[in-house]
């Protein structure tokens, strides 16, 4: 049974503790107060991590669940540049969950939360009739007008990607498959892909700061669903090179065509801009490119190109 | 069934689509993007409303339930004289739910939304595994340093509340008796308090603008819930004066000292203040004052106090 909402508050207002120059007040009024530098937009993010939904608690161990939940909205605010400053967190727990639980989540949050400097500034709690039910906020800054966008794609862009795509998913499909045993199934080395996501925070900025992309969104949902983002919001279409495509190790090309939850960052260039191949650390890959006509293609190096179909998961479906 | 995600984030889309000075994104991007005025802080709340917990989908009509979900927030926003300008909601639903509840939903969302000039920037759906699950958040402002905080209340202020409390304990008591007839019950003309509560912004930023408060809060979890936060948050201690708690018609004592979700404001102000008995068309009642000794006691008007014990509802709980 956790602790009443009273001391699970107290507990998280003392682990969230933070010397802040943004945060003039977070946990223990009725709202939390932010001075936002001068010259700076607010970003803002929610993204719900729902037990069954997003995560499985025999899967997924309590530092996953927290690291993954506040994960999605660190990569939210990467994909427009984005400064991560401060997260509001809603929990809803089960009142038969055990505190060392709740402790774990919290780790599990705190730490990445502290990676980027991003302090848990408020939230809710509440007793929960069916599973944990997390919902995370994340607000972000950026300088005045330089958020970079769905929309700003351009006929002749070249497409990019960050890291390697499909690990998410491949490791999800292996805790689909009853035979495999479940610690084994986690503690895979590839498996932290999938548990412990790093949102590209750092490469965004650097992006953002030299002006580098023209629109970029973070791989959520699977590369051919939030491609499809661009091209709709931007009025283009889009050709992507297969052979081109980073697979990550244990992948298969589908995997890193649909799968979900990879948190790496797609953006499109000008053809003249100068795109490292490595930035903070990781790498970058050009797949493919921005067409004036609509609709989404894939290629080989020399075959004819084919449409894309869009095949994300969406949660509405059954899976 | 509802419509799938897509659908429905298109729809909720079309329907927040406005014109906002402060919102250059809404839905529609990785993250919404706000402009915040200069000399501005920023308020921010967060405020769960699940079914079963907050709500029961047999006894609260979807319009109930979308303007509760929003009037939380607001109300947070309200308690330290902000402005509300933008609300995020994230929203889970079950797969059997008609889509004309989300639309009641939303219709009851949107109509609050819009009295308080606040736009639906952004947010989250998924699907849920039990019942409707909302979060909202809240986006305020508030001239920088102005807002009004629990913790500025000093030994010698007199404490206030707007309107008359207990209303909407007393129209959740009616609910929980299965003898009457649950249109009949929900149709009572005081039924308004508990079904569609009308958050005091306009008070708020009355008080604000005039220094009027050294301290403020909401009543959601009760009278001596909310004034033993700001006993504790200042330091100080409390008398309330039994006589003068202006009580709900068809509500007792117990539920307007106890009773949670009236959304009134309680407020302390130095006693030289000039408080009207009248803000924004809503009454304004002295009820006690704040002393230098710890502890709430409540007394008549001739009669010796006695210690007031908190007894505000507690979600983990059971009730």
């Amino acid at each position: 049974m956790p602790l009443p909402e009273k001391k699970i508050i107290e507990r998280i207002r003392r682990a969230a503790a933070k010397q802040s120059t943004t945060l003039v007040e977070g946990i223990g009024d009725d709202c939390a107060i932010l001075r936002p530098p001068a010259g700076q937009e607010l970003l803002v993010t929610t993204d719900f991590s729902l037990e069954g939904t997003h995560f499985r608690r025999e899967w997924h161990p309590a530092e996953s669940v927290g690291h993954r939940c506040l994960a999605r909205g660190l990569s939210d605010i990467a994909a427009m540049g984005g400064r991560p400053v401060a997260a509001f967190l809603s929990l809803a727990l089960p009142t038969d969950l055990p505190q060392s639980w709740v402790d774990g989540f919290m780790r599990g949050f705190l730490r990445l939360a502290d990676r980027h400097k991003t302090v848990l500034a408020g939230g809710d709690t509440s007793e929960s009739r069916s599973g944990v039910l997390a919902d995370i906020m994340v607000l972000g800054y950026a300088p005045r007008g330089r958020a970079i966008r769905r929309a700003g794609a351009r006929p002749g862009d070249i497409l990019y990607v960050t890291g390697a795509l499909g690990g998410s998913a491949a490791v999800l499909e292996r805790l689909f498959q009853p035979q495999i045993n479940a610690d084994a199934r986690r503690m895979r080395p590839d498996s932290k892909r999938h548990f412990f996501p790093e949102p590209r925070v750092a490469v965004a900025q650097y992006l953002l700061k030299r002006r580098l992309a023209t629109a970029m969104i973070d791989l959520s949902d699977g590369l051919s669903t939030d491609l499809a983002h661009i091209c709709e919001e931007s009025g283009v279409g889009a050709t992507l090179v297969e052979p081109l495509i980073p697979v990550a190790q244990g992948a298969t090309l589908a995997q890193a065509l649909h799968g979900g939850e990879d948190y790496e960052l797609l953006f499109t260039a000008r053809p003249k801009a100068k795109i490292p191949l490595e930035i903070a650390g990781g790498s970058v890959a050009e797949i493919g490119w921005v067409d004036a006509q609509r609709g989404m293609r894939i290629t080989g190096r020399t075959s004819k190109a084919q449409s894309l179909k869009v095949k994300g998961w969406e949660y509405f479906q059954s899976r």
